[in-house]
């Protein structure tokens, strides 16, 4: 049993390591994957590089288990308003402005780094997209079931993209972070209205 | 006159600064901003590094400059098809795939680094995405104009969020380019219902 007393040995406990990842996911949002060096993820958590090289194997073994150990902001229990504009108003608070802050300076960090190496994307979508989609796709399902939305809308599709787009692109158009009343805005004018959900207008009748 | 003989001796000509320029695009797209070195700009160019800081100064300065001299790939002079979505069809259809994966990994390369970097957001928001805005805004004036939009659609405000953001999130979401097949059925399913312009749909009624 040589091989288990070595992995034991050398073995963190559970709050180290998710104290490390914690510092990994800060580090990536500050200056992004390929400024990110072993050497800093060192400092900031003041342990040897020898002890992360020999847990984790290297850097992107070490940012991709950070990614996986990220929880999302939003998840979809205890949510179900009976309406989709109140299921999605709803999803769209349970994250404050500084969660969505963090998680649009992760994506802008991982972005260049993903498309180089697979087990990041894997990890990023597997951890970060794929529960977002699957929360709408539940949220849009009810509202089909309810007769809000028709299930043959084109938009249906397009739902994430519209989301994720619109957080993405917020802070390149408009310099500024995307933010709880942004995303609601955005929600009113554009999500509901493409997937024929109209809603009352405070807008002035032309 | 001393210093304008310098200044023309170390000057370059045009074209040779539009290949610069052209190189430093395309290492930005294969590697990203942070990986991107002054050594790997002078060899891919054959210049000497003291040239290159001579007359750029820095990666940042060189890198602002060759964003500033892409040219965007979509113009609006020639479109103008009397429809909404003929004109937002037209100008899918005026970059190529190859074009659109390029703009996209440009985005990706650049993305951490503007925000680190004021002159480099500027530069991109600059000559990057303003032309985009404007070009957007004028064709949705036409619409209204000719009462296909209603002037005080709120979606109006998210034209360039839900273009800009679905070919972000294209790759994010779907691990594939942004292509202009994607786009156009984008823009028939979300952008055009969203702004209330109502077209035909293939699909079945439900």
């Amino acid at each position: 049993m040589t091989e288990t007393a070595t992995a034991r040995r050398s073995r963190i406990t559970p709050e180290r390591e998710a104290e490390l990842y914690e510092a990994v996911l800060d580090l990536l949002r500050e200056v992004g994957y390929d400024a990110l060096t072993m050497d800093a993820v060192a400092a900031r958590t003041r342990s040897s590089k020898a002890t992360l090289y020999r847990q984790w194997g290297g850097k992107a073994e070490l940012v991709a288990k950070a990614v996986r150990h990220n929880k999302p902001g939003s998840m979809l229990e205890g949510v179900d308003t009976g309406t989709l504009k109140g299921d999605l108003h709803a999803l769209t608070r349970r994250s404050d402005d500084c969660e969505m802050e963090q998680n649009s300076a992760l994506m802008r960090g991982l972005a260049m780094a993903m498309h180089a190496n697979p087990d990041l994307l894997k990890a990023f979508r597997e951890h970060l997209v794929e529960p977002e989609m699957v929360m709408f796709r539940a949220v849009l399902q009810r509202a089909i079931d309810r007769g809000e939305v028709r299930a043959d809308n084109p938009a249906i599709d397009y739902v994430v993209h519209m989301m994720i787009g619109a957080f993405a692109a917020r802070t390149l158009i408009d310099d500024q972070p995307p933010t709880q009343t942004f995303l609601l805005s955005y929600i009113d004018a554009v999500v509901l209205p493409a997937l024929g959900v109209h809603t009352g207008r405070t807008s002035s009748a032309g």
